[in-house]
């Protein structure tokens, strides 16, 4: 069973809103096992509209239409459709009335386009609309479904969760499928490194799918399995996760909705250990991303943002001979500032932050920055060297700071079993205070 | 000439990610007056993807697509276009030497699958890519022109503005209007209330058009205009412009590209002072937006992350019978977490940020937070009761904490003429440490 989305409104075609709509759809269409290849959007047209339609029906079994059932002259979801399939526009006098009353009820006299409403496609099916007053439809054609359904997500999502999708797995039958998908999270290599490493994967691996996605520096891989029950699809995935993650080894971090800095709170928490920060270049990005998980309060004390070199020695006693000797850009500054911190702050472990972020250099090239943790065992410090501007330096050595606090905190930066530290290696290098 | 997007990527159509690039494309091509009548998703798949460039240019002059150029082997729109418009695949040997010194400047080998991105379809010119690896695409074919960019958005973003969007306004031709537009930022008012206020001019200003757009709490409201020539287009906005200013007074704060962490820089700047944070619920938010615009440092000192309670007892010397008396969520706290700062952290002026961001209530309702500044004229405080999740509250506190400190540089807080505070009292109480 394989269907489309069609978003309608010109102005998503402005870029005045976000098609957030065919997100929540493809969602719900993926978890319920049902195929979805195309997704499009056009303006409040009717020629337009009923052509897409037409296309869609092309190469689908069902289209879901968004938006266009309103009260107002832009409103042609209807009118489309009646072109798109070849049947005129039917009148529901019973709906009329149930419109009128619903106005009365609010003791304002009705708008009389509002009628339009009481307006569809003859033969169509009106799904009740839990929250506004336009019904949605449901018109079976010879070439497929064609349901049309707000544009608004409050009065849209019941129709499709109670309704559309209920329907379209009972006329789907036989293949009532259940897709599942697993995302596991990798940190520290290239993702063209990673496609190297599970090309054989990539080509051979039909059911799950395996695939690729790259963000901040972090590379996701997926696997998406198609199966007649939830377990099947998850039993399918197993062996292939447990391949992916025989091959990455500690650079998978996490899977599916944790973040790395959910997986730093969990394993400070476990640890019992507290956490400070103390931020150059990053200027307080980490606290910011620590922080914006709830709870983060439990184990997360605060942070210095020492954006001044006078702040990084007065706040937090950076010896001037050290800064003297080895610049603020330096690995010595960087230990120094993550144990001063960690007095400071009365935390037990401590990410710290110098660098010179860029557009400009500041003492050492633009896009050198250096990552500090102390914990109550060691103190290291790493250089790193982040390609792209400003943002992208800051936003890159922000998540790297995150991953190099959890290896430190799994043992694997100086502790961990040859094995599980392969590759990792060219990340780290010790510093000492 | 009418322009077509394209978005590429599986995860579109599973909803895992929600096509932003198709929304900030769409507000371009409106900008440049371009006409955009379809935007489509297809999957990572070559076939229906090269259909789906087929189907666009039989009713569009150019269609853009955005992913699939990375270098993995689920980047099949090189493959596509090659399929599509007929041509074979060249290799750029020059752009393979570039990859490999990329790669050896940052000191490690490069995998061999990243010399795909060395891989174009045959006649293409081949966009510089300023913030990562893949170039963008641009082949002309008969049937129109077809545009391959990246699908991260800083990457993408750059080729579209630099490149794209003037090569298509110089095929246009013809009616070589130029289209101008100018954006108003505005604080301090609500959407529906900025859209009452200039109904008359959304309903009657047709050159320039006026639109409203909301982001965080900013209300912009931008003027487009048309005319042969930019000094033409410039000079139908600015009455318009006048006006708009003249009707929202002080809540207009900037124009075009100024932030507000611009804005309150330049204006410290100017008043010589120089500047700190001291954040609890915001966690380092402030100071990141602040720390991200180049040259922050000639201003901005460094700040204080007081997360645990005893921190702002400790490190900011908020007293223990302060908290007692008032809470830790207290405009009290507020004004004394800020004039502490300011001694600590050597600064004139300091954001102080205290709340209870949420889920779960802390001490007060989740949403209620306080915003303090500290001047050497003054200490005030201002609290804030925000709607929404976590992230909501902090994005939208930190951008309100940015705009109240701007309120208090520019004397509109206190000392302002009434008219020009007008309406803003509601944002406004004064505190007192």
């Amino acid at each position: 069973m394989i269907v489309e989305t069609l978003a309608v409104g010109t102005e998503l075609l402005l870029g005045q809103i976000v098609n957030t709509n065919a997100t929540e759809i493809a969602v719900r269409l993926a978890d319920a096992g049902l195929d979805h290849h195309h997704q499009s959007v056009v303006g409040d047209n009717v020629d337009r509209l009923a052509e897409a339609i037409q296309t869609a029906l092309g190469r689908a079994d069902a289209v879901i239409i968004t938006g266009g059932i309103g009260p107002t002259q832009d409103d042609l979801t209807r009118d489309a459709i009646c072109a798109a399939a070849g049947v005129s526009m039917a009148y529901d006098d019973e709906y009329a009335d149930h419109l009128r009353a619903w106005w009365s009820r609010r003791g304002r006299e009705m708008p009389s386009s509002n009628l339009k409403q009481a307006e569809y496609p003859d033969g169509a099916e009106r799904i009740p609309n839990r929250k506004g007053t336009a019904p949605g439809l449901a018109l079976s054609t010879d070439s497929g479904w064609i349901f049309a359904v707000p544009g608004v997500p409050a009065e849209m999502l019941p129709m499709i969760d109670g309704h559309i999708i209920p329907l379209l797995q009972r006329e789907a039958g036989g293949d009532d499928a259940v897709v599942v998908s697993r995302l596991l999270r990798t940190w520290g290599e290239s993702e063209s490194r990673v496609g190297e490493l599970f090309a054989d994967l990539f080509e051979t691996s039909t059911n799950p799918t395996v695939a690729f996605l790259a963000s901040a520096g972090e590379i996701k891989i997926r696997l998406t399995a198609k199966a007649a029950t939830d377990d099947e699809a998850r039993a399918l995935i197993a062996p292939v996760e447990a391949e992916v993650r025989r091959r990455m080894g500690a650079k998978v971090f996490g899977a599916d909705d944790e973040t790395i800095e959910h997986v730093v709170l969990r394993r400070l928490e476990e640890l019992g250990w507290t956490l400070g920060t103390a931020e150059s270049a990053t200027g307080g990005l980490i606290s910011a991303r620590i922080t914006a998980v709830p709870g983060a309060s439990t184990v997360f004390r605060g942070g210095i943002v020492a954006y001044a070199t006078d702040i990084k020695h007065g706040v937090l006693g950076v010896a001037d001979h050290l800064i003297e000797e080895h610049g603020v850009v330096s690995e010595e500054v960087a230990c120094v500032m993550a144990s001063h911190a960690a007095d400071v702050l009365g935390a037990d472990v401590v990410i710290s932050v110098t660098g010179s972020a860029g557009p400009d250099p500041q003492e050492r090239t633009a896009g050198t920055m250096i990552v500090g943790v102390h914990t109550p065992d060691q103190v290291l410090a790493k250089t790193l060297f982040m390609p792209g501007d400003r943002e992208r330096v800051r936003a890159y050595t922000t998540t790297a700071a995150l991953h190099l606090a959890r290896l430190a905190l799994t043992g694997v930066w100086w502790g961990g079993s040859k094995d599980e530290a392969s590759g990792l290696d060219r990340w780290m290098r010790p510093g000492g205070s």
